[in-house]
């Protein structure tokens, strides 16, 4: 199977058994995951930004504003982290040290590269729409040469990467075995409600079907 | 109504009129989330990792090994920041370049405090369970001295704080509303699923009642 290489930063340090580093796995939770945590550094104070990403082949793409803080400082060459999390389940142990959370996550680091080629801008925010919502981009009005003026696009390579995962029941002492508590996992799953049409929807469309959201 | 200060750090710049900074909105979110993305920066390179937090009062705590790369950073008084995001529905336009997500997400920046009392970290570890499941801290076997040992609490006061909001349908270009495509918001909500006993759960207890797990 295809590896990441770890490096001192991104080798697992604590709980070591709970690090991944094959590709597959890395890129199952980068497909399946729509929001990711850019951190960067400018002034000398650290930011968390929430922001939508798409992996294509061994990238990530982040897009936004030219005017934001975040768009400024990642174009900077300066090196940032990426984090996606998927979270699972809530891990119920018979005692209060062993609580816990099933979830994978995804950390990348590196330079971000601004892009610049219009194909690869064009390509990058195809793949972010059909990312969210399979199929999307084909049916919507695709962007004016304004409007791609007007997004930044950034890709951060794949390239120091690493996951970590939690899977499986709580790990008691075994001396807690014996307690009369419950204890297990309680899955938690992202699901879709009902759509809500926008108030001005011209009338006699289809509702949107929300199984074309489905994921893994 | 109580506000946060916005700072030059914290006031959103980027589509200013999604910033809220009154106090009792930034708490429900952090109320409501259950986990939370720590960046910090160790030997140049910044770093964003998930893990779980609690709210008490005007505070935010985290706990971890002490053995962890996140810890031993946070412990440095270096500036570090949290962000809670939460994601609410998708938002899909008339046109690929408006689609969007709602949001609520809270950034706090500040120094994180070791928490050396061994009251405010018996508590701080109380709300932090009880956070996730109400209640659960007295219905399991409590820390012993050893256990509070290893681990530790760092406290982050809410005090550079801001939040950022999306509510409500896309925002089309006039010309697009009359394109015959469906434009709306597709909720998401995290649920529970069907709790999964431990393999070694004694007989006769019963199943863990997610309805407590209702938030806000």
């Amino acid at each position: 199977m295809e590896q990441f290489q770890p490096t001192t930063r991104t080798r697992v340090k604590r709980l070591a058994k709970r690090g991944v580093y094959e590709k597959a796995a890395v890129n199952a939770i980068l497909d399946e995951g729509i929001v990711c945590h850019v951190g960067f550094t400018a002034d000398g104070q650290t930011y968390v930004i929430p922001t939508g990403y798409v992996r294509v082949d061994d990238r990530i793409y982040v897009h936004g504003s030219p005017a934001s803080r975040m768009l400024g400082a990642l174009n900077q060459a300066l090196d940032v982290c990426i984090t996606v999390t998927l979270i699972d389940g809530l891990v119920l142990a018979r005692s209060a040290f062993h609580h816990s959370m099933n979830y994978r996550s995804v950390v990348v680091l590196g330079k971000a590269r601004l892009v610049t080629d219009a194909d690869e801008k064009v390509a990058a925010l195809r793949a972010f729409v059909n990312h969210v919502v399979p199929g999307r981009w084909d049916e919507v009005r695709q962007p004016t040469a304004k409007e791609l003026q007007g997004t930044h696009v950034l890709a951060l390579p794949l390239d120091e990467v690493s996951a970590k995962v939690r899977t499986g029941p709580p790990i008691d002492d075994e001396e807690d075995y014996a307690l009369p508590i419950w204890a297990g996992v309680v899955p938690l799953r992202t699901a879709p409600g009902e759509p809500v049409g926008d108030p001005r929807l011209l009338p006699g469309l289809p509702i949107f079907d929300t199984a074309r959201l489905a994921r893994s």
